[in-house]
């Protein structure tokens, strides 16, 4: 056990971080100590300036510096198209493609009747207004395909499902790089089922 | 991608952390973003506070708040007893046991030709004159049970084997709650070798 209280009590908040347990988060805090000028304070001020820095888009829910975030603030992005997602990292994940060039709306969860997760708390009814005032044409559901994802997925386009636009979802199948041999059977299933003319 | 420069750098400057990559880094810091006021903000002031009060230990190499760690100035320790570790990591699993009460030397690695590692910039001289000078009468060889360590242990052996005290190392055997199904070909071997009259 470290000598210093304190140490102890770093190592405790480390270890809640996701992807972190007792043992790595002390293996992580003694690497910090070890090299304290070079990474432990230049990191904690690093995390004080993006803390900072850092708000909640009031259009879309992601994080970016301003009110609004740099996507639903640049004008060259396609208003009308909208791609929702659970989360920030799906709206960095999608963004890492570089193929998308419309809007996002990150829910921050799906439905779950046993975490307690309903349509208000996760804001459908926000959405839904959205859709409808910003004249959206295309909502693209890119929420995880997982149960969860996929019945808060449905609940949303069938709440959608009057309001005359189009209502599509990320395709399934075999991912790049994949070997049939290792994918489960779901997957496998759908990539035959949605099979495409070549 | 994050839209912010400095949530890029910050995700960089953790992903070189031990144990976390590109992937896991991210996600940290997105759990942190989400919870800059109550997570973000006081871990950053927890480790600027405690980078300001951790020294490395005149004596022994072990990380504490004074010149002089709590385990070298605790005159309740058994200071004829020295135990050899190659990390600050080590006393500290060493003092959760609880069964220890001498005094530590930590190495701050082993011997290795190839990382560069010699007997000087290990500081082996040092601990001989310390071993001289404190009148150590058994010194506790604690390096892993690696190549390095196990090399490390027996250079010093080699070096002190004439300061005439005790030098003796951890035994090898089965771990407690080990199955011997699952154990390597080695440690069972150590095992029957050191096996002990019951």
């Amino acid at each position: 056990m470290p000598a210093l209280d304190e140490i102890e009590t770093l190592i405790k908040a480390v270890s809640k971080l996701p992807g972190l347990g007792p043992r790595s988060a002390r293996r992580l805090v003694l690497d910090l100590l070890k090299k304290k000028n070079e990474l432990m304070l230049p990191l904690a001020k690093m995390m004080i300036d993006v803390a900072g820095k850092i708000k909640i888009c009031k259009e879309c829910g992601n994080l970016d510096a301003g009110e609004i975030c740099g996507i639903c603030g640049d004008d060259r992005r396609d208003i009308h198209t909208l791609c929702v997602v659970e989360d920030v990292a799906d709206v960095w994940a999608i963004e890492r493609t570089g193929l998308y060039k419309g809007l996002y709306h990150v829910l921050g969860g799906t439905l779950s009747a046993i975490d307690g997760r309903s349509p208000e708390s996760l804001g459908i009814e926000r959405l839904h207004n959205r859709v409808l005032e910003k004249k959206i044409e295309e909502i693209i559901l890119a929420t995880n395909a997982t149960v969860e994802g996929q019945a808060t997925a449905h609940y949303i386009s069938e709440v959608l499902k009057t309001a005359g636009l189009r209502i599509t979802r990320l395709s399934q199948g075999v991912p790049i790089g994949g070997e049939l041999d290792y994918l489960d059977e779901g997957t496998l299933g759908a990539a035959l089922k949605l099979r495409q003319v070549v």
